[in-house]
């Protein structure tokens, strides 16, 4: 599998146009639509410049929300995954 | 419920047009409108360059201002919130 | 009373056109016009990168200086404050 | 062999229209394709402010992605390398 | 007496016209003119991000040079004063 | 000799239409060209926000890759050189 | 003399069409002309953020190399002097 380096994390993208199981819905304003996904890998973390690593937020299996545009998408054996960082993350669901 | 990431924080809007139960009534210049709303999730706190987390200022159900325009929209269940940084919080009421 | 977050203080604005006690008159050059205001309240102070809090250098009841245009407008009890952040302050009066 | 300084590596970048031998394609959108090369030459990391040296992430012999357009073009007997700062690497594969 | 706040200094400007008492004259090219005045009041210095105060390098006296232009414009007892950031001071005469 | 300042080098760069010794060519590309030299003196390092000098990674002889247009051209005794930052330098051949 | 402040120096720039002692001249392309001129005057350094003052690396009496137009011009005793930050020096001849 993907390994993301630093503080990135891999996300599958979850289908746009759909309510989530607990009923989270992404609003249809143009301005900014925060997307849903699921944690699928993460990196070992941000490093600091005092030479610490800050330990990661998010884990394998999250489902967490960002803002679209962000990241970089890839594809792995014909699935679209995003690589994005951390810190572009607005939540854990 | 949502868990903001960081030093992130999930604000239930403040319906516009109102006086709050304080007093408070909102500017209505065009410039900038500091809206108001109400916490319901806290973020852990930012992780600072020396490896310390900022512990948060705001903590759920507190009353706070933040300008117009900050943050990302979301849905959840039918309700709109808004996940928006702390440092762009001007004050808790 | 309104309590603002980190670095900012709440000013009541003096009205402009006006000669202070101390025998004060701002300038009316177009190009910059520090105001006059007096602090009802303060934040906690400024987050450092090392996670100490720097204190504040202004309290209560100082009268300030700051440059116009500077912090955020808002209304309490229907009367005009300001929402500003220290380092936006020039000097204490 | 080239030596490539603070957080650099060298890259040979992979021909662009294949699929890798773990089935992994890259996106043909126009937005941004990301790139796949194997790591020939790692630096010695980034210096911190700290005065500490950040390990490298990476490693010779690396599949690693990066996004297009990145890092600087180099030729080395008749073949193209890429150097290229680690914090513009996307993942390892 | 006005109290800069941070690293700022109250500064009496010189008339600009004039030769100083150790003979120095300001150029008069269009591009960039320094000017000299006389502190009259100095801040208590900047809060380093390691939660030190570094200590002011002017005092209450001392004549400095500065780039034209800093700081911003108040007026005390009918006279005009300058407050600007100690870093903006070239040089000390 | 002409000791350059901080993390500064002094490089006296290669003509620019040849192959190497180690049979490098560079890229006629007209986007970016690396171009090579071999180090003729070195600072003795940047100063760290910590108080501490990171070391030099290129010593004198050393033969470098930097990309075009870095740095600042010189002459000494008639011949070219050019004055650049090590952290321009991409790698040591 | 002047005491420059912080990691500033007082330069005495060299006449511009000569051919230094050591027989450096300087290039005569339009894009960027280094300058020579000598060392009059030097702060007490940088204030770094751990608290920490930088020592200087060029001292009184150092014959120096800077990019041109870099610095504010100031007349002193009718000579013309340059105030320089250390970090725009680019090395001592």
């Amino acid at each position: 599998m993907i390994k993301p380096l630093g503080e990135r994390i891999v996300v599958k993208v979850k289908e746009k146009d759909m309510t989530t199981a607990s009923g989270i819905v992404l609003p249809d304003t143009a301005k900014e639509k925060p997307q849903e996904g699921e944690v699928v890998a993460v990196g070992t973390g941000k490093m600091l410049e005092c030479g610490k690593v800050a330990p990661m937020e998010v884990k394998k299996g999250d489902r967490v929300l960002f803002a679209k545009y962000s990241g970089n998408e890839v594809k792995v054996d014909d699935e679209d995954y995003l690589i994005i960082r951390q810190s572009d993350i607005l939540a854990v669901l």
